[in-house]
């Protein structure tokens, strides 16, 4: 397996340490075709599907087996790291292996997966919304991809957009999905723990918001009659913060874009745009969340004589993992003497959408610092070898309980 | 003069009915020319200085005369009005037209003055801040204009940097400085005088403010670590509106730009920089309100855990007319029977660099709605020949007064 984490990191490597393997570039594309490699070399059947999602299956011998999905993702965020995405694919081709070659015959099919576009460099978390039959028709409408290089990337990693809709699996197929993953957080390193059993991921929706006021010149409008839009937008992003840490302890809120037009610094300026981001582990706190912060914008365009237009854009709902699945992660670390504790997620992850349709399973190791989706990004090799440990026992645990 | 403007108002003209005719463009180039025809037709001596400064001399039978400046500019701000710059220097055409066909014989030379760049495409009163010996070196080095092209476009206007120090002006030599314009706001508009009299002209401090956080997971990064320079930056912006307005009534505080870094939306941004300026009439309570603002970033920044770099851009000092140029204006005004009003004025001027080397005065005409570099700026044609008349007299006024 580390060999395999080495060969993996040279796909795409940067200066600084980490890889650059954005979904469908060159580099993406190199490390499917090493992987398909490694899945033949491992005896693996090699599997892919209309999503491109790039997988092996060990076939169980019981007949009416359904499959067990074990994956991550190979595709890095821009100059991202080695450990993300990386370490839960090369954990699953390696409890395959291993299971493989101890001749242990599993009354499940066990699916080692590798999701198309995992990190959202054209749709977040591509892939498995495209397996769970989740992905809105507008994402494949060809009439939307009109970039030609675009689309010659995609027919390079084996994407037809007319054919993703296949992609979909049947939730009565499926016995599952499990996912080691690192944390990207330092809750496991805090409090000494080498295994994470995620109970719950995140909901995210993105909204745009746009403030609308009009453009005067800055030295001569009459100071009580402007209409400022990036004032009124700076006065709800101040608002919104404190407002959302005041109520909502455990949802983010998080404003990471603002531009401004017409014109240069001595213009009023009539449009400031932001994107915003609101995150719950709770679909219903979220939803209040999402409320509070358009009452407050619709108060901050009042106070400035603004107007404001306000559209979600993105919707990744909040997910909870399964109890059998929570269960097996934490008595397999146990039976390895792994200090583990439960957390929820606070980034997106495959199993957010796949357990709309099967249950799921999260497993997660630390990140040093808390580091994630750059260069510096680390986990100890150790803590790696402990979550593959981890995941090849929880697999035996739940390919052979009962239900 | 009627036939000026609409001649002029042709050149660089847009079709929502502005100008677009910025400084040095080949429109500027254009009406430079016209207007050196037109300066050549009224049998007035042609005049350009280093600064490309053009304009026009009717001189005085008397020995020892000093010229007595009358100007504007004919550059705009992109997408422009056709009134402002134009008005003035039309009417100062206007006027020594009209004085030496009266055959009337002054002891002071008039000099009429289309100062180049007041708009500041290049630099804000460029022409006036040369005529003032007030340009900073660095602003006609060489090696910082690197770009060919507008190389060329100085040489087009007639402007050699090396030469630009030549444009200066010994105060001696001067009679005073008179310009009309329009308001550029509603004050004579809503209070129905035709004449404004300028007493001040605001002084102006351009800051770069940039704050400097840590970048991070949007969705991971625990909420209260979180170094968000756009969390601080709004909250500055906020906070120091609200300061501005409470204690300096007087007082212009505006936030006109702002830009974060790296990465996207999803991202905690580590960098947001900020483009604010300062305005007052009084050079004391402006170094007042840039000390409050300085201390009001400091506060926003130790607040989220930033560091905040503030660096003075541009000084433009708050400047005021010289009561014997008030007084001839106001006389000059209620010998037409026009109802006129002393103001300050809350954008720069040429008088503003110049009244520190000469007396100044400045006329104002009401601007239609307060409306001004927008191609909807209007000045109803009357309240322009009020003001060119007005002007006139003035020019008598001063010229034949003692002292």
């Amino acid at each position: 397996m580390r060999e395999d984490f080495n060969a993996l990191a040279v796909i795409g490597a940067t200066l600084e340490g980490g890889v650059n393997r954005v979904a469908l570039s060159t580099e993406d594309w190199q490390a499917r075709l090493w992987l398909a490699d490694c899945i033949e070399a491992a005896g693996l059947a090699l599997l892919d599907d209309a999503a491109a999602n790039l997988g092996g299956v060990l076939r169980s011998p019981q007949p009416g087996a359904r499959p067990l999905l074990i994956g991550s993702h190979l595709d890095s965020v821009p100059n991202g790291g080695r450990y993300d995405g990386s370490v839960g694919v090369l954990a699953a081709l390696e409890c395959l292996r291993v299971i493989r070659e101890a001749g242990l015959a599993l009354p499940v099919h066990l699916e080692m997966i590798n999701f198309t576009d995992d990190e959202g460099t054209w749709h977040s978390l591509f892939g498995a919304r495209a397996l769970a039959g989740t992905l809105p028709p507008e994402t494949t409408s060809s009439a939307r991809v009109e970039n030609t290089s675009f689309r010659a990337a995609l027919g390079r990693v084996g994407l037809d957009l007319q054919d993703v809709p296949n992609a979909s699996r049947d939730p009565h197929d499926l016995a599952g999905y499990l996912e080691l993953h690192i944390e990207h957080g330092t809750r496991l390193e805090t409090a000494g723990a080498k295994i994470g059993v995620v109970t719950n991921i995140v909901g995210r929706t993105t909204y745009e918001i746009v403030f609308h006021g009009q453009a005067g010149h800055s030295g001569t409008t009459d100071m009580y009659r402007r209409r400022d839009a990036l004032r009124g937008a700076a006065q709800f992003i101040t608002r919104a913060h404190d407002a959302m840490r005041a109520r909502y302890g455990d949802g983010i809120f998080h404003c990471g874009d603002i531009s401004v037009q017409p014109g240069k610094y001595n213009i009023i300026r009539s449009v400031a745009r932001l994107v915003v981001e609101v995150r719950h582990i709770s679909e219903r706190l979220m939803a209040e969340m999402e409320t509070a912060m358009t009452q407050i914008a619709r108060e901050c365009a009042a106070a400035h004589a603004l107007t404001v237009d306000i559209q979600p854009r993105i919707h990744m709902p909040a997910a909870t993992m399964a109890a059998g699945f929570m269960d097996a992660i934490e008595q397999s670390a146990a039976a390895l003497s792994l200090p583990s504790m439960r957390l929820a997620s606070y980034a997106g992850h495959a199993a957010q959408v796949l357990s709309k349709i099967t249950p799921c399973g999260m497993i997660f190791i630390p990140s040093a610092g808390g580091i994630g989706h750059s260069p510096r990004e680390y986990t100890a090799w150790d803590d790696v070898v402990a979550g593959a440990q981890t995941l090849l026992q929880a697999i035996v645990r739940l390919a052979t309980q009962p239900g």
